[in-house]
C-alpha cells in the first residue's frame, strides 16, 4: 500500500479551496476507498496513470466513454483534422447529416437524430418530445434508475423542488404487474415509459431485462399512445450494435445515447422514430457546442469501427474470461463474491457486506496491484483490453481475495458508507 | 445574389430526412432569410466558408464562442497536446484545479468553480445551488431574458409543463419598481434573483444595465438572504475581464459562464462566492464529459490571452468603428437604422420594420457581399477581426443601404416572421 500519492494529496488540498466539496459529481472520490486517486495525468489504451504516475489497468473506462481505448490515434486524428478546419462555428457542417444517417442506419428503430452534449440532455429531450407528442405530462420510471443529474431525475434532494419531480410514477424494474399498476396510475395522462436497458443501478445487484417486461412496456405504450424511451446512455454499444433492447425484439420510439459513441469525445444523441419526429421538431432545444464538427467526425470514426470490427465480440469474450476467472478465484479463496450485469459492464459485490468493508478492502488491494475496479458502481470493458490484461486482473484478484480472506475478522467499518446501513 | 448553393441545398434535403425540422435549435436557419446557408465547411480567424465554399466575414462568431479567432493555432495546440495524453478519463487531471484557480483569480466575486458543458448546465446549477443554500424555491427573472433551453427557462411551450415553470416571478429588466414588486411577490420564499448582464433579448432593442437596478438587485438579495446570479454565458469576456456587472461595482454571488472562455472548445462554468460553497457541494450535478482535460487546457490558454493581451480594447475599438461607420452610412442613405447593445455585441434593427422585411433584405444584401450579419439576434465581434475587416463590412453596408433605399417601396412581406406582427 505504498503507492506514491504526494501529487494527488497536493492537488486535493488546492481543490478544496476552489472546487465545492473538493470535487463534484460522479468523479468525486468521496465515496471511494481513501487510497483511490482523485487526479489522473495520462491515459492510453486500457491504462491510466494517476497524478503520481502510478499505472492502472482501468476497469471504469471513464465511466463508459472509453469504448475502443483511450487516446485512440485514428479516432483522435479524425477529431483533430476536423477541428483544424473549424469546429464550433456559426452553423453545423455536413457531418451532422452524415452522422445522423450513419447512426440511424445502425439503430433499427431510429429514423432521425438530435445531437447534444450530456447524456442528460438526450434524456431531457426525450421527455420533452414525449410530452409534446402526447400533449400529456406523466412519465413512468423504474425506481432507482439513473437518467441524469437534472432536477427532474435527480437522486439527491438538495436544490430540487417537489414541482421538479411532478408528473412521475414509479415502478419496480422487471416487474410486469408493477409496471401495469404505474401505467394505470398515470390514467389518461401517460406521456412516456422510460426504461433503462437493464437494471444498472449503483450499490445493488444488476439485472438483465425481463423480456416480458420489455414487451409489456411496448404494448402499454401502443395501447395508450405514449412513447417508449430506452435510455441507452450508459449501456449503448456494449450490448449490441443497435439499441440494447433490440436483443429482446423490442423497439422503442426514442433512445438516448452518450458516453462512448465518439470514444470519449463530447457528444450525445437522441434517436427517434418517425412517429415522434414532428414533436421533436416543435420543441426548442439547443446548446452552444451541440453543432461542433470535431466530435461528429470522431463519432463517425467510432461508429465505423463499431460496424466493421469485432470489438463487441472481443469485449464479450474478455468479459466472460474475467467473470469465470474471478468466480473460480473467489471460490477457491472461500469468499462469497457476486458478479452481476452484462460481462462487458460488470458489478462486483461481496456477500455479507452491508457497509462495503469487504468491497473497499478488496478494491484497495486490487488498486495496490495496479488494477482500478469500483466497489459499488458497474464497470466497463474496452476493446483495447487484451487477454493478458484480463489475466493481470485475475492474478491481482487471486492475491486480493487471499488477503481479504486473511483479514475478514479484522475489517474496520467503512464510516463513509454507513448511509447504506440506514 | 448568385452565390453557389447546390451543396447547401443537397445537405438540407438529406437533413430533412434524418433531423427533425431539418435542423434544431439556435443554429437552424428556419428564421433567417432563405439565401442564408444552413451548412458550413470551414472557419479560420474571423472568416467562415459555407458548404459551397463562399467566404464570409462572420459577425456571429458561432453565436459567441469565437472570441479570439476560429481555429486559433496556439489554443487548439493546447487542446490537442492535452487530448493526446488523455482527455475524458476515470477522473479529472490537475488542470481542473489550475483552471478553477485561474478563473476565480480573474473574477472578483468568485471563490470556487464547477465546470460543465452547456451554458444551460451552469444556469441550472446556479438555480439548484440557490435553492439548496436558501431552502427556498422562488426565483425572480426578467421577462424575455434567455437563460438556456431547459424546461425551467424554455421560451417555447412545447414539451414544457406548468410545473417546470413553477416558483418563478417575472419583472421588467432595468425597472427598479418592477424588480421590487417581484421580490415582494416572492414573499419569504425568494431563493435567487437571476440577471442577464444587459438586456440582450432577441428581436428587440438591447439595453445596458441600469446601475440602480443592479445595485437594488444586490440590496434585495442581501436583505432577504437570496443569492444574486449574473448569467454571463453570452456576454462574458466581451464586456470585462471580470463578471460583466463588475463594471457597475455590483458583485453577484454566482455567475454562469460558457461559450467563449475556451474559444469554442466545449466547456462552461458556474463561479461562486464562498457564501454559496457549502450549498454547491450538497447538490449532485455531473456529466459524462465535464471532467474532460483538453477543453480545460484550451480554457487556460484562452484566459491567459484574455489577461495578457488587449483583445478587449481591440474589439471595443473595432466595434466603435463599425457602429460609427454604419450610422454614417445609414444616415447618408436616409435609412432609419438602430444599433443597440455593447459595441462588441451589436444588434441591428430598421425603423418601421415590424416583420423584418427591411432587415431581411439588407442582411441578404450583406451576405451577397460576403458579410454574415444576423437580422434579429445580437452579434459578436472577435479579436481576429481587423480594421480592414470592419472597413469591408462598412463598404458592404454602404452598398446594401443604397440597395435597400431603392427597394423600400417594393419589399415583400416576410411570411416566416409574421408571428412578430401578432
Amino acid at each position: 500500500m505504498s503507492r506514491p500519492n504526494s501529487q494527488d494529496r497536493e492537488l486535493r488540498e488546492r481543490a478544496e479551496a476552489v472546487i465545492p466539496g473538493g470535487m463534484y459529481g460522479h468523479q468525486s472520490t468521496r465515496l471511494l476507498p481513501d487510497d483511490y486517486p482523485q487526479f489522473f495525468s495520462r491515459a492510453k489504451g486500457a491504462r491510466l496513470w494517476d497524478a503520481d504516475g502510478n499505472e492502472l489497468l482501468d476497469f471504469m473506462c471513464a465511466y463508459g466513454p472509453n469504448l475502443l481505448g483511450y487516446a485512440d490515434d485514428a479516432i483522435d486524428n479524425a477529431y483533430v483534422d476536423r477541428m483544424r478546419q473549424g469546429d464550433t462555428m456559426t452553423g453545423p457542417t455536413g457531418l451532422i447529416v452524415e452522422l445522423a444517417e450513419a447512426f440511424t442506419a445502425m439503430v433499427t428503430h431510429a429514423d432521425w437524430a438530435i445531437f447534444c452534449k450530456n447524456g442528460g440532455d438526450a434524456t431531457l429531450i426525450a421527455l420533452m418530445t414525449a410530452r409534446a407528442h402526447t400533449r400529456r405530462k406523466t412519465v413512468v420510471l423504474a425506481k432507482g434508475a439513473y437518467h441524469g443529474a437534472a432536477p427532474w431525475c435527480a437522486t439527491r434532494p438538495f436544490g430540487v423542488t417537489t414541482e421538479d419531480k411532478a408528473n412521475q410514477v414509479f415502478c419496480d424494474y422487471n416487474d410486469v404487474a408493477s409496471l401495469e399498476a404505474a401505467v394505470a396510475a398515470a390514467g389518461d395522462d401517460l406521456a412516456a415509459i422510460f426504461a433503462a436497458p437493464m437494471k444498472h443501478d449503483a450499490f445493488v445487484d444488476q439485472a438483465a431485462p425481463n423480456p416480458a417486461y420489455a414487451r409489456r412496456a411496448r404494448e402499454l405504450c401502443d395501447a395508450t399512445g405514449a412513447l417508449l424511451v430506452v435510455d441507452d446512455v450508459r449501456a449503448g454499444l456494449r450490448i449490441a450494435r443497435d439499441c440494447s433492447w433490440s436483443e429482446l425484439g423490442v423497439q422503442p420510439d426514442l433512445s438516448s445515447w452518450g458516453k462512448c459513441f465518439a470514444n470519449g469525445h463530447p457528444i450525445s444523441a437522441l434517436l427517434g422514430s418517425n412517429k415522434a419526429k414532428r414533436a421533436a421538431s416543435q420543441i426548442f432545444t439547443t446548446g452552444s457546442f451541440w453543432y461542433q464538427a470535431a466530435p461528429m467526425a470522431a463519432a463517425l470514426a467510432t461508429l465505423k469501427r463499431v460496424r466493421e470490427t469485432p470489438y463487441l465480440e472481443h469485449i464479450q469474450g474478455l468479459g466472460e474470461r474475467l467473470r469465470d476467472g474471478l468466480a473460480e478465484r473467489a471460490s477457491a479463496a472461500g469468499i462469497g463474491f457476486r458478479q452481476t450485469g452484462p460481462v462487458t459492464m460488470p458489478l462486483f459485490q461481496f456477500d455479507e457486506d452491508p457497509d462495503l468493508r469487504r468491497g473497499f478492502f478488496w478494491s484497495s488491494q486490487m488498486l495496490s496491484r495496479g488494477v482500478y475496479v469500483h466497489p459499488w458502481h458497474n464497470m466497463f470493458l474496452c476493446a483495447a483490453m487484451t487477454v493478458a490484461d484480463i489475466d493481470q486482473a485475475l492474478n491481482a484478484a487471486e492475491a486480493s481475495f487471499k488477503a481479504l480472506k486473511g483479514s475478514l475478522g479484522s475489517l474496520e467499518p467503512v464510516e463513509k458508507m454507513s448511509f447504506l446501513l440506514a
